[in-house]
């Protein structure tokens, strides 16, 4: 008989959220709901320059404020500090040049919004007051905001120590280029341009620390990502013993990415907490979130594709300047991932891609949702659609005759991973997904409907976009399962909630193993208190990383109890049941005993042997370790209506299929799918961080930066396909960055093939209604 | 070649205190320095009668009071606790009536200082003058403050619920006791007297609570031996979920046994805090030291002993009835550990003890120092004596006669243990112990100096005692070494520092280990949060269940860092030597790496396998798991002279031969040694917690109750001996509360042998002027 007592599976099903009942109360607990005793405010002055010396900063009018606790500068910091700067988060050898900034910027800034002195004060109003006092007196130097124009010959320097503009320079290449263009039927050549956007969470990033002096501990509450490596570094920044810091990433509204960035804020604020002795918040303001907290992506791709005259890919090659920003927060992996993802699910045999990373005077770049792929994937969906047009095939046939197949899978590409290894897709059915993906769009009745609303004076346009996207990143990640005599069964994670539901799906997988309801289970993530050792959040890892650790972890304590049951029942292991947090005997309901009381046994009491002779605590602390990664995959396939005369594109109908091997919860990974299409029309259609030749943002509200609300979006319309993984025992991938990776790509194709009758090219995102009048006004109107 | 690269060897050596810097310097962070933002003062309304029914309690006048924010009774508390009463710590199958406390008492008080009600305040002065606001109606009850006069017919009952005053009845019993006083040459029939007091550390109980809303955790700060025990049952008694709860036991000044037993302020406090959502402290004053927090021992001992004609024990058999006090926080354990450690180093073949718990309007009595052998060791002893005196013999004679010999290990008792096994003595020279310590005090030479000293009016006389302690008891405890990118070493242990020197000693023992200088290690004992499972302070079990735990987990850590180096040195681990804070090449000082770098490598980083596949952290837990009892050993030789004018008794010497397995700090064990010789001291001659007839504690304040200062303290000269005990890979025994276990027994024996010359006996303790000159009006003069 087995021990599950045929308990209801949960994983798989479409279960409710955990995290709900107390968010949609208004009792979560965000940074800023976190409001202890003696708490003081704290603000930023930050740089009104993109590039400038700091000739003199006066805090003394500042200073003088009532209410004013302390103002601080680079200089005040100093002495206090182990480290001047925070260490790059991703070293690699490739950097050229490490910039890594100081914790308030001393002499050279580089960006506009780099902090350059902290007002600490009773309110936050007070503490902007006093940080409009601060005077600082500047010798305003010339900026780089162009990152092609930064590597000619006379670009001014982004950084007095750093000649050449250049952060880092790379191939990423495999097979022979040359010969697939010899042997070629036809060549492509494009240049693309992605431009520049941010995460832009619900919730910005904040920060409360606060002495405890009973505990001699720093405790940090921080809306991060990655809240074991902050705890790292704290420690390290500030000279303190590891244990003397505890991190805590509390309900974090949306991470996306620039939330696994360290910055200088996180030792900033603590510090300040250490020195005053007093809880210390700050909270990022509309204009910190677009000028102090990181971005994407200004990228230029020129690219040409090789291939036989039935349109299979020889080869690509060409060249990406990226920007990288003033400082490296993150290292080179943003670029990186454009260029290995660029390959996508098709068989490319040779690559040979020229990376340049040049350092600018804008806000350093590092990922957002989907780290770099969707600009990739972008790439090389032009690059086929662009091949269809060339050999007069369709869209979806030439993506088919390039797809990898089943058989070929784990199927070996050319790329290096970042630590020395293979890229290799693990599993999936590409075609199986496209074609599912084209017959659901009804993508070969398209032309018909194209046709009759032409005829109506309407362009409509279809396009599609195929996607990979490595997930499940590790090298590990860590959990543990604990059950008090309460009967409470604490699950506790390295992996670091942002709102994606992580609590549910941990609790979906302990609640089978352990055969109980999902309520009497509660979840830590993000507390390095309650994990020795955890990543966090990043690479749509949680699932396929943490999962897997619950999943162990709960076997464990699973085996525990049925050992202690064992023992004070006299009852075979065999002959037990799991139900609904009791230990029954097979074919006896109600007799045996409680999960509850084998957790109060197993405490332990002084001078008493444990049951069974087993080891104290109902618990089990679990690593999943993992090097390979696992890939996920999907097509988009999105119709469009394009209006000529404004330019304006709408989007009509969505449709996803998408494969993240097996699903733990459809609903929860609907709804990552859903967020993630949404970022990218976004990306696709509206979001654009723009500078100014003097390096000053132009786009630091809403009202410039245009966020896609509920009428930019389509009906979506999403298809689950399940391809297990064989890399962990749940078989699970990753979904949360899927959605935003093929998203633009997609577009773009519809767009193009809505403009065909005008020869009007999409080479740039986003495809706003100027741009799209230009590329109108380019051609020549048909119809 | 060994991995130690010839490191010193810490673990015996007389090290400096790593917690003294901090202390000596005022930088302990003890309950009562501790002061977060906002926190409240506390402070109870206490019965002042021993036995009563409320009739009304009015709080209208406490709570108008400026600066009051909260005054609860028992009604207020009622519907926020999850169970209405505090379970009894260690639950005995022998316990006729389970008298758990409230958190506040309701209805019926049973001893004075009873908590009725809790103020909390803006100070504690303002808290101070509330409580005395508070109005009280009590309907006054006869109570019962004999223990012998409460098992009579007729006798009041001390509780209502309790007809026969009769909380515990049972036997300690083994052998053939009637066969042994039928064929007995002589038989000694005693009456023994023990008195009442207390632990008396340093520190007084205290508490601070604070909810943490950011952690959605209560926090208590607790001057408590046992932080795991009192978290789970804060969480138990408060319905929270275990994790939602975490108890820290910060710098303690000392438990010495109350601070074993769970208060219900420790309930009253953290609910108070939650309650208020503001940080509560409540600090005992010197008046609840005597009446709040429990006490030890009125004992009656009817007690007779049959031997053979030269001395060598046959039987022993008789009655012991004992002050239970008036609730049952402790069990039955002190009155069994009495019975059980009756018979001490000796052979005893037959042993029959009918031991009765009466039911008292007293304090709870419950363990200090010792936990109940002090008495079981003086009965013995003075039994000895007599029987000694009896056949004519040297007192070190017939204990000579009687002692367990080496060739005897393990020694195999007849009495069980609470779990059921049988206790059995794993070590230890308990002959040589004697003879060395006779040796050294000059116990053959002392009638000589006796002789002369009678010459000259003055009254010497010469006592002895040995002894055993069981130590180290089980099932288990917990410990973690874990190393952060920093290179400091952090060791968490379930077990709980108060004042012995534990961060001391096992920082020792990983530090021999990890081959680092000890001022690498910081030490985190009595947080719950540092580790899962614990147990706590009790039984002299710290260096016997924690050393093994640390032991055990440098030894892994210490195979991981080999592990690592290996892997990112290619040096085979054999090669390799700890050393430093570094991992060396052999042969070559200065080369390989640090461990702190290791460290820094096993944290992981996103997307890079970790070295030589290892799992990440440079750290690990470990479990000791022992459910025996090592047994320390030793014999103390006093000298003293008394003034039979005055009845004053001075020590004039005290010689310490002890044998604690091996040693980890001969100094630290010495301090233990002597601190508990003069606990003893004061057991012996002066500390005595009186109450009179109407049950009111009439030494309530230290003018009363007199602790023995520093002119009463003899020169004490401690000998190691060093029997290893092979329950543990370290060898270590306890040595806590060894030193008290035999002093009152040894300077009993010494008064007597003072007093020879008039025959007065002594069967009472403690030995006061009064009674000592009551014993010699009761006697012939005889000089």
């Amino acid at each position: 008989m087995s021990a599950d007592g045929g308990h209801r599976r949960l994983v798989g099903a479409r279960v409710r959220r955990l995290e709900d009942p107390a968010l949609l109360r208004g009792r979560g607990r965000y940074v800023g709901d976190i409001a202890p005793a003696g708490m003081l405010h704290a603000a930023f002055v930050r740089s009104q320059h993109a590039h400038a010396l700091i000739k003199s900063i006066d805090v003394t009018a500042a200073r003088a404020l009532e209410g004013v606790h302390a103002v601080y500068t680079a200089a005040d910091l100093a002495h206090h500090l182990k480290h001047p700067r925070i260490p790059v988060g991703m070293p690699s050898g490739a950097i050229r040049h490490v910039l890594d900034p100081e914790v308030l910027t001393s002499r050279e800034v580089c960006h506009v919004g780099e902090a350059l002195a902290l007002v600490v004060a009773e309110s936050r109003s007070i503490a902007e007051d006093a940080a409009g006092l601060v005077d600082i007196d500047y010798e305003v130097l010339p900026p780089v905001v162009d990152p092609v124009a930064g590597l000619t010959n006379g670009a001014p320097q982004a950084r007095l120590d750093c000649a050449d503009n250049l952060a880092a320079a790379f191939r990423v290449n495999y097979g022979d280029c040359d010969s697939a263009f010899n042997k070629a039927a036809v060549v492509i050549t494009e240049h693309f341009e992605l431009h520049k956007g941010g995460g832009h969470s619900i919730e910005g990033r904040g920060l409360l620390a606060q002495f405890d002096g009973g505990l001699d501990q720093l405790v940090v509450f921080d809306s991060t990502q990655m809240p074991h490596r902050a705890k790292a570094l704290i420690a390290t920044m500030l000279g303190l013993a590891e244990y003397r810091v505890r991190v805590v990433a509390p309900d974090v509204g949306g991470g996306f990415g620039p939330k696994f960035v360290f910055y200088p804020e996180e030792v900033a604020i603590p510090l300040a907490a250490m020195l005053l002795r007093r809880p210390v918040r700050w909270l990022e303001d509309g204009y910190e979130r677009f000028t102090a907290t990181t971005q994407e992506r200004d990228q230029v791709w020129d690219i040409s594709a090789a291939a036989d005259a039935e349109g299979h890919l020889l080869g690509v090659r060409g060249t990406l300047v990226h920007d990288h920003g003033a400082y490296t927060p993150y290292g080179i992996a943003l670029p990186g991932n454009s260029a290995t993802n660029f390959i996508g699910p098709y068989v490319l045999p040779a690559f040979d891609l020229d990376l340049k990373l040049v350092i600018t005077n804008m806000i350093p770049a590092t990922p957002t949702r989907g780290a770099g792929r969707p600009q990739g994937t972008f790439v090389m969906e032009r690059l086929l659609d662009r091949l269809a047009e060339r050999l007069g095939l369709d869209r979806a046939e030439v993506r088919r005759r390039n797809l990898i197949v089943p058989r070929q899978m784990p199927y070996v590409t050319g790329v290096k991973t970042r630590d020395g290894g293979t890229m290799t897709y693990d599993s999936g059915d590409y075609p199986r997904c496209q074609a599912d993906a084209l017959q659901k769009a009804g993508w070969a009745d398209f032309p018909a409907r194209q046709r009759a609303a032409r005829a109506q004076g309407r362009y409509l346009g279809i396009g599609l976009s195929n996607y990979v996207e490595g997930t499940g990143r590790g090298p590990f990640e860590a959990a543990g399962v604990r059950i008090g005599p309460s009967g409470r069964i604490v699950i506790t994670t390295g992996a670091t909630a942002q709102g994606q539901g992580t609590a549910t799906i941990l609790a979906q997988i302990c609640a089978d193993e352990l055969g109980v309801d999902m309520s009497m289970i509660d979840v830590i993530a993000g507390d390095t208190a309650a994990t020795a050792v955890g990543l966090g959040a990043f690479a749509s890892r949680q699932a396929a990383t943490a999962g897997p650790a619950v999943l162990a972890a709960s076997r464990t304590v699973k085996e525990k109890i049925l050992a202690a049951a064992t023992s004070q029942l006299e009852v075979a292991p065999a002959d037990l049941i799991l139900r609904d947090g009791r230990v029954e005997v097979a074919g006896a309901p109600g007799s045996g005993t409680t999960i509850a009381a084998l957790a109060q046994a197993l405490q332990g009491l002084p001078g008493y042997a444990l049951p069974g002779g087993l080891e104290p605590g109902l618990g089990a602390d679990a690593i999943f370790s993992v090097n390979a990664i696992t890939y996920s995959n999907g097509t988009h396939v999105v119709e469009v209506e394009v209006d000529p005369d404004t330019g304006a594109v709408k989007l009509l109908r969505y449709v996803v299929v998408h494969d993240c091997g097996r699903l733990i919860n459809p609903t929860l990974v609907e709804g990552q799918i859903l967020g993630g299409v949404v970022h990218g029309i976004g990306q696709a259609l509206y979001e654009w961080m723009r500078y100014g030749e003097d390096g000053q943002p132009l786009t630091t509200q809403y009202a410039d930066y245009l966020l896609p609300i509920a009428n930019c979006v389509p009906p979506i319309e999403i298809t689950h396909l399940e391809s297990p993984t064989p890399l962990n025992p749940l078989g699970v991938k990753g979904a949360g960055e899927s959605g935003t990776i093929p998203a633009a790509a997609a577009i773009a194709s519809a767009v193009e093939d809505a403009l065909r009758p005008f020869d009007a090219k999409i080479y740039q995102l986003p495809i706003t209604p100027m741009r799209v009048r230009a590329a109108l006004s380019k051609s020549q109107r048909r119809n």
